[in-house]
């Protein structure tokens, strides 16, 4: 049976579509079609919604579920009006929170969340900067900059992750790519070794190795399994002879791997 | 007054942390110090937690605010046993969910919610390194393939926007800089007229431009008020006279930026 999910906001829909997302994830046997609607932010912009929503109850046969943060009640109301079933997420939980801290929030008193710009703005672009700036062994003279140095063979995944910490929790991540040559000379690289502390690394199976390399290279020496085997199983070799802390990235999600590095290596995020 | 609240997980914490933080800026006149937990994941470190908890709890003078999403009820009653008020999001709403979906949650019987590897990882990976590749216009001639092409002067936002919508949605952002050449033969560059369908442009204010041009090459004619000031009028004349949409992105976070895009452009997220 398929349902349709609604994921609704003034705003960007983040926070409805995060934790709808994540609680839809709790029911396997049940496939849902998922779609963010931000900014319905005027009582014509929940109308259009409304005719959405009963329009995916009909053609499912069953109504929707909405998850929505929608501050305004004259936009609330409107949406109440659909054949969908409601998870109003500011609603549930600003009620018991305003008590516990004897606060009027802005949502009852009907001001709108924007996020806006803030002073983490700066400090994220600056931490994206610093991931591209130092991609790929890129530059290693400002690694006493970094909070992190990812190291692994090329395609492990070392890029994304960089640029997701930065991007969600202002961290300065540099990445460096450890060469067949860095295998056969049986140890760190002399950029890295007065940077142990911040090491991490990163490891990946090689098939799935493979099937990277080969989206970038097709038939190489470099894409072919003999050799992503070979790489993996030297880098981990080095990883385990020179005490870095590493993690398998096959089966985990960017988000995963970068909350467990964060833990592993007791770093804090920058964005508050 | 300030007041701890702790985003605990057994997961990545994303969605305790997104859920608690929107929630948390509807109280404004409260300074809250955040703090993320992830991989809460057993009784052990549940134990640990209830100690940082009371802690606070002792330096505030008040109980911090406990916004969770944890699977397992051994190690929530554990929690239950701080001194802090709690917030149990699964809990909140999964009993409701159930009732309407008719179905068993995995939280109810005790399964962990990993999201782990999935068919979007590839996609994402894909249209990071279509971001990357496709950067500050270093090549053209894969536009065809791209969902958005993100237009403006340099340094106004629009590599950390492309690899949001990447990271964030699976879409296959490019983006071009337009030079002072492009502006004064008052015209789009060639490469872009024939992709005019996916042009977005951004905008930014010229003091904040020169500020951020300052960062990377202080005092330089490049970063001087006048220059940014020229260009941005410039650009944004361009824009009218080619009726490309475009939006200022100074006072609007990347998250916001991105999703006012994809409302305006009609583009769906990729990743589901």
């Amino acid at each position: 049976m398929k349902r349709t999910a609604f994921f609704i906001s003034d705003g960007t829909g983040i926070t409805a579509e995060t934790l709808g997302q994540s609680l839809l994830a709790q029911f396997e046997t049940i496939t849902f079609n998922k779609l963010t609607r931000p900014y319905i932010d005027s009582v014509e912009k929940a109308r259009a919604m409304v005719q959405q929503i009963d329009r995916a109850a009909e053609v499912d046969g069953v109504r929707p579920i909405i998850f929505d943060t929608i501050v305004n009640q004259e936009i609330r109301d409107v949406l109440a009006t659909s054949n969908g079933f409601m998870i109003d997420i500011f609603s549930t939980f600003l009620s018991p929170l305003e008590q516990e801290l004897t606060s009027h929030s802005s949502y009852s008193v009907g001001k709108s969340h924007s996020i806006g710009h803030n002073s983490n703005y700066m400090e994220r672009i600056e931490a994206v900067n610093f991931a591209l700036d130092n991609d790929d062994g890129a530059r290693t003279h400002y690694y006493d900059k970094a909070d992190l140095i990812l190291v692994g063979v090329s395609r492990c995944g070392k890029t994304p992750t960089c640029l997701y910490m930065a991007m969600q929790y202002g961290i300065r991540a540099a990445n460096y790519p450890l060469t067949e040559e860095d295998m056969e000379r049986l140890q760190l690289p002399s950029a890295l070794k007065k940077y142990k502390d911040k090491l991490f690394g990163l490891t990946i199976d090689p098939d799935r190795l493979t099937a990277i390399r080969n989206e970038r290279k097709p038939n190489s020496r470099y894409a072919s399994y003999a050799q992503c085997e070979f790489e993996v199983r030297e880098v981990e070799n080095l990883f385990r002879r020179e005490n870095i802390t590493y993690i398998n990235s096959t089966h985990f999600s960017v988000e995963e791997i970068s909350a467990k590095i964060l833990v592993e290596k007791g770093v804090e995020r920058r964005l508050k």
